[in-house]
Protein backbone atom coordinates (compact mmCIF):
# COMPACT_ATOMS: atom_id res chain seq x y z
CA UNK A 1 0.00 0.00 0.00
CA UNK A 2 1.48 3.43 -0.95
CA UNK A 3 2.75 5.30 1.82
CA UNK A 4 3.34 2.05 4.30
CA UNK A 5 6.79 1.97 5.12
CA UNK A 6 6.38 -2.11 5.49
CA UNK A 7 5.23 -2.06 2.44
CA UNK A 8 8.32 -0.04 1.20
CA UNK A 9 10.53 -2.09 2.67
CA UNK A 10 8.74 -5.17 0.71
CA UNK A 11 9.37 -3.29 -1.91
CA UNK A 12 13.13 -3.03 -1.68
CA UNK A 13 12.29 1.03 -1.71
CA UNK A 14 13.62 1.21 1.70
CA UNK A 15 16.81 -0.77 2.90
CA UNK A 16 16.12 -2.82 6.03
CA UNK A 17 18.47 -5.80 7.44
CA UNK A 18 16.53 -8.83 5.98
CA UNK A 19 16.79 -11.95 7.84
CA UNK A 20 14.60 -14.40 5.73
CA UNK A 21 12.58 -13.87 2.64
CA UNK A 22 10.29 -15.97 0.46
CA UNK A 23 7.32 -15.22 -1.75
CA UNK A 24 4.94 -14.54 0.82
CA UNK A 25 6.48 -13.39 3.58
CA UNK A 26 9.61 -11.14 4.61
CA UNK A 27 11.64 -10.94 8.36
CA UNK A 28 13.63 -8.01 8.81
CA UNK A 29 15.51 -6.61 12.64
CA UNK A 30 13.28 -4.17 13.96
CA UNK A 31 14.81 -0.92 13.94
CA UNK A 32 13.85 -0.12 17.82
CA UNK A 33 14.70 -3.80 19.20
CA UNK A 34 13.84 -4.61 22.68
CA UNK A 35 17.03 -6.87 22.76
CA UNK A 36 19.50 -7.85 20.05
CA UNK A 37 17.86 -10.13 17.54
CA UNK A 38 14.03 -8.47 17.66
CA UNK A 39 12.84 -9.26 14.55
CA UNK A 40 9.75 -8.71 12.58
CA UNK A 41 7.64 -11.22 10.34
CA UNK A 42 5.15 -10.15 8.25
CA UNK A 43 3.08 -11.00 5.42
CA UNK A 44 4.17 -9.16 1.99
CA UNK A 45 0.29 -8.02 1.12
CA UNK A 46 -0.65 -5.56 2.90
CA UNK A 47 -3.53 -5.79 5.70
CA UNK A 48 -3.68 -3.61 8.94
CA UNK A 49 -4.53 -5.96 11.48
CA UNK A 50 -4.17 -10.10 11.75
CA UNK A 51 -7.93 -10.42 11.80
CA UNK A 52 -7.72 -9.33 8.29
CA UNK A 53 -5.07 -11.86 6.66
CA UNK A 54 -6.29 -14.18 4.14
CA UNK A 55 -6.02 -17.91 5.22
CA UNK A 56 -3.44 -18.65 2.73
CA UNK A 57 -1.37 -15.88 4.23
CA UNK A 58 -2.03 -17.14 7.72
CA UNK A 59 -1.00 -20.31 7.20
CA UNK A 60 2.54 -19.47 5.67
CA UNK A 61 2.93 -16.49 8.30
CA UNK A 62 2.97 -19.07 10.86
CA UNK A 63 5.38 -21.64 9.51
CA UNK A 64 7.76 -18.70 8.51
CA UNK A 65 7.37 -17.69 12.46
CA UNK A 66 7.99 -20.95 13.80
CA UNK A 67 10.76 -21.84 11.65
CA UNK A 68 12.95 -17.87 12.73
CA UNK A 69 11.87 -18.83 16.08
CA UNK A 70 13.25 -22.16 15.63
CA UNK A 71 16.60 -20.34 14.29
CA UNK A 72 15.91 -17.39 17.57
CA UNK A 73 15.61 -20.24 20.37
CA UNK A 74 18.82 -21.82 18.97
CA UNK A 75 20.84 -18.78 19.65
CA UNK A 76 19.16 -17.21 22.70
CA UNK A 77 17.41 -18.79 25.64
CA UNK A 78 14.09 -17.96 25.26
CA UNK A 79 11.25 -15.77 22.81
CA UNK A 80 8.61 -13.63 23.25
CA UNK A 81 5.96 -13.38 19.97
CA UNK A 82 3.94 -9.81 20.39
CA UNK A 83 2.00 -8.66 17.62
CA UNK A 84 -0.48 -5.58 18.38
CA UNK A 85 -3.82 -4.63 16.79
CA UNK A 86 -4.71 -0.79 16.76
CA UNK A 87 -2.56 1.98 18.40
CA UNK A 88 -4.65 1.49 21.52
CA UNK A 89 -2.86 -1.92 21.34
CA UNK A 90 0.28 0.04 20.93
CA UNK A 91 0.38 -0.92 17.11
CA UNK A 92 2.83 1.46 15.21
CA UNK A 93 2.73 0.45 11.84
CA UNK A 94 -0.72 -0.54 10.12
CA UNK A 95 0.60 -3.43 8.08
CA UNK A 96 0.18 -6.50 10.42
CA UNK A 97 3.67 -7.73 11.91
CA UNK A 98 4.72 -10.39 14.73
CA UNK A 99 7.34 -9.10 17.13
CA UNK A 100 9.54 -12.16 17.60
CA UNK A 101 11.59 -10.92 21.15
CA UNK A 102 14.99 -13.12 22.21
CA UNK A 103 14.98 -13.36 25.92
CA UNK A 104 18.18 -14.12 28.08
CA UNK A 105 18.30 -14.71 31.85
CA UNK A 106 18.84 -10.85 33.69
CA UNK A 107 17.65 -9.21 30.49
CA UNK A 108 15.16 -7.06 33.17
CA UNK A 109 12.78 -7.28 30.06
CA UNK A 110 9.37 -7.13 31.24
CA UNK A 111 7.43 -8.97 28.34
CA UNK A 112 4.94 -11.46 28.82
CA UNK A 113 3.92 -10.04 32.66
CA UNK A 114 0.67 -7.90 33.54
CA UNK A 115 -1.04 -7.61 36.10
CA UNK A 116 -4.81 -9.25 36.66
CA UNK A 117 -8.26 -8.29 36.36
CA UNK A 118 -11.31 -10.12 37.84
CA UNK A 119 -14.71 -11.26 36.37
CA UNK A 120 -17.92 -10.43 38.39
CA UNK A 121 -20.44 -12.79 38.51
CA UNK A 122 -21.91 -14.12 35.11
CA UNK A 123 -19.52 -11.17 33.67
CA UNK A 124 -17.12 -14.57 32.00
CA UNK A 125 -20.01 -16.63 30.41
CA UNK A 126 -21.54 -13.36 29.13
CA UNK A 127 -18.48 -12.47 27.60
CA UNK A 128 -18.08 -15.88 26.26
CA UNK A 129 -21.51 -15.87 24.59
CA UNK A 130 -20.31 -12.79 22.98
CA UNK A 131 -17.28 -13.85 21.55
CA UNK A 132 -19.09 -17.12 20.11
CA UNK A 133 -21.34 -15.31 18.62
CA UNK A 134 -19.04 -12.95 16.72
CA UNK A 135 -16.33 -15.95 15.73
CA UNK A 136 -17.06 -16.57 12.02
CA UNK B 1 0.88 -34.99 28.22
CA UNK B 2 0.61 -36.06 31.50
CA UNK B 3 0.78 -33.57 34.32
CA UNK B 4 -0.09 -31.11 31.48
CA UNK B 5 -2.63 -28.91 32.91
CA UNK B 6 -3.59 -27.34 29.12
CA UNK B 7 -3.33 -31.29 27.88
CA UNK B 8 -6.11 -32.06 31.20
CA UNK B 9 -8.06 -29.14 29.96
CA UNK B 10 -8.06 -30.42 26.46
CA UNK B 11 -9.47 -34.02 27.48
CA UNK B 12 -12.41 -32.40 29.70
CA UNK B 13 -10.43 -33.43 33.27
CA UNK B 14 -10.20 -29.99 34.00
CA UNK B 15 -13.01 -27.51 33.65
CA UNK B 16 -12.65 -24.44 31.19
CA UNK B 17 -14.59 -21.56 29.99
CA UNK B 18 -14.69 -22.46 26.39
CA UNK B 19 -14.56 -20.18 23.90
CA UNK B 20 -13.62 -21.86 20.75
CA UNK B 21 -12.56 -25.53 20.05
CA UNK B 22 -12.38 -27.79 16.63
CA UNK B 23 -10.16 -31.05 16.11
CA UNK B 24 -7.12 -29.64 16.16
CA UNK B 25 -7.32 -26.02 18.24
CA UNK B 26 -8.93 -25.07 21.63
CA UNK B 27 -9.69 -21.66 22.96
CA UNK B 28 -10.70 -20.70 26.45
CA UNK B 29 -10.44 -17.75 29.17
CA UNK B 30 -7.52 -17.19 31.19
CA UNK B 31 -8.43 -18.09 34.43
CA UNK B 32 -5.92 -14.68 35.49
CA UNK B 33 -6.93 -12.51 32.85
CA UNK B 34 -4.81 -8.92 31.68
CA UNK B 35 -8.45 -7.42 30.38
CA UNK B 36 -11.65 -9.09 30.23
CA UNK B 37 -11.61 -11.31 27.29
CA UNK B 38 -8.64 -12.62 27.75
CA UNK B 39 -8.09 -16.03 26.08
CA UNK B 40 -5.81 -18.29 25.14
CA UNK B 41 -5.85 -20.16 21.86
CA UNK B 42 -3.53 -23.44 21.35
CA UNK B 43 -3.10 -26.55 19.68
CA UNK B 44 -4.14 -30.03 20.90
CA UNK B 45 -1.05 -31.70 20.59
CA UNK B 46 1.45 -30.96 23.18
CA UNK B 47 4.39 -28.97 22.36
CA UNK B 48 5.97 -26.90 24.86
CA UNK B 49 7.51 -24.22 22.09
CA UNK B 50 6.25 -22.76 19.30
CA UNK B 51 8.72 -23.62 17.34
CA UNK B 52 8.49 -27.29 17.56
CA UNK B 53 4.74 -27.14 16.53
CA UNK B 54 4.22 -29.42 12.92
CA UNK B 55 3.26 -26.96 10.10
CA UNK B 56 0.31 -28.58 10.09
CA UNK B 57 -0.92 -27.52 13.62
CA UNK B 58 1.04 -23.99 12.42
CA UNK B 59 -1.40 -23.74 9.80
CA UNK B 60 -4.72 -24.39 11.80
CA UNK B 61 -3.50 -22.55 14.81
CA UNK B 62 -2.93 -19.41 12.69
CA UNK B 63 -6.27 -19.49 10.88
CA UNK B 64 -7.88 -19.97 14.35
CA UNK B 65 -6.23 -17.11 15.89
CA UNK B 66 -7.33 -15.29 13.03
CA UNK B 67 -10.74 -16.03 13.56
CA UNK B 68 -10.97 -15.27 17.19
CA UNK B 69 -9.13 -12.13 16.78
CA UNK B 70 -11.91 -11.02 14.54
CA UNK B 71 -14.65 -11.69 16.87
CA UNK B 72 -13.03 -9.64 19.76
CA UNK B 73 -11.63 -6.87 17.11
CA UNK B 74 -15.59 -6.42 16.86
CA UNK B 75 -15.99 -6.52 20.66
CA UNK B 76 -12.85 -4.12 21.72
CA UNK B 77 -10.86 -1.47 20.40
CA UNK B 78 -7.83 -2.98 19.85
CA UNK B 79 -5.89 -6.63 20.50
CA UNK B 80 -2.10 -7.80 21.57
CA UNK B 81 -1.24 -11.27 20.57
CA UNK B 82 1.48 -12.20 22.95
CA UNK B 83 3.18 -16.19 23.03
CA UNK B 84 5.71 -16.69 25.23
CA UNK B 85 8.83 -19.62 24.85
CA UNK B 86 10.47 -20.69 28.20
CA UNK B 87 10.06 -19.28 31.61
CA UNK B 88 12.54 -16.62 31.25
CA UNK B 89 10.70 -14.84 28.65
CA UNK B 90 7.18 -15.73 31.32
CA UNK B 91 6.22 -19.30 29.70
CA UNK B 92 4.14 -20.43 32.73
CA UNK B 93 2.62 -23.68 31.09
CA UNK B 94 4.80 -25.58 28.61
CA UNK B 95 2.06 -26.03 26.04
CA UNK B 96 2.49 -23.78 23.88
CA UNK B 97 -0.40 -21.42 23.56
CA UNK B 98 -1.05 -17.98 22.13
CA UNK B 99 -2.93 -14.66 24.35
CA UNK B 100 -5.53 -13.03 22.83
CA UNK B 101 -5.61 -10.17 25.06
CA UNK B 102 -8.22 -7.05 23.73
CA UNK B 103 -7.44 -3.42 24.79
CA UNK B 104 -9.69 -0.74 24.74
CA UNK B 105 -9.09 3.42 25.86
CA UNK B 106 -6.97 4.19 28.74
CA UNK B 107 -7.41 0.38 30.03
CA UNK B 108 -3.76 1.22 31.78
CA UNK B 109 -2.00 -1.63 30.11
CA UNK B 110 1.53 -1.73 29.02
CA UNK B 111 1.27 -4.88 26.71
CA UNK B 112 2.97 -3.86 23.47
CA UNK B 113 4.88 -1.53 25.08
CA UNK B 114 9.14 -1.59 25.40
CA UNK B 115 12.65 0.02 26.04
CA UNK B 116 15.24 0.06 23.00
CA UNK B 117 18.62 -1.58 22.75
CA UNK B 118 21.47 -0.14 19.99
CA UNK B 119 23.46 -2.45 17.97
CA UNK B 120 26.99 -1.63 18.10
CA UNK B 121 29.18 -1.45 14.87
CA UNK B 122 28.71 -4.49 13.02
CA UNK B 123 26.40 -6.50 15.80
CA UNK B 124 23.25 -6.29 13.90
CA UNK B 125 24.65 -7.75 10.52
CA UNK B 126 26.91 -10.48 12.62
CA UNK B 127 22.97 -11.57 14.43
CA UNK B 128 21.65 -11.88 11.06
CA UNK B 129 23.91 -14.18 9.67
CA UNK B 130 23.77 -16.11 12.54
CA UNK B 131 19.93 -16.39 12.49
CA UNK B 132 20.34 -17.05 8.54
CA UNK B 133 22.10 -20.14 9.58
CA UNK B 134 19.94 -21.55 12.16
CA UNK B 135 16.85 -20.88 9.60
CA UNK B 136 16.17 -24.84 8.30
Amino acid sequence: MKDCIFCKIIKKEIPSDIVFEDSKVIAFLDINPASKGHTLVMPKNHYELVSEMSDDDCKHLMVSIKRISDALMKLNQGLNIVQNNKKVANQLVPHVHFHLIPRNDKDGIKIGEWAHVKYKDNEASNIIKKIKEFIE
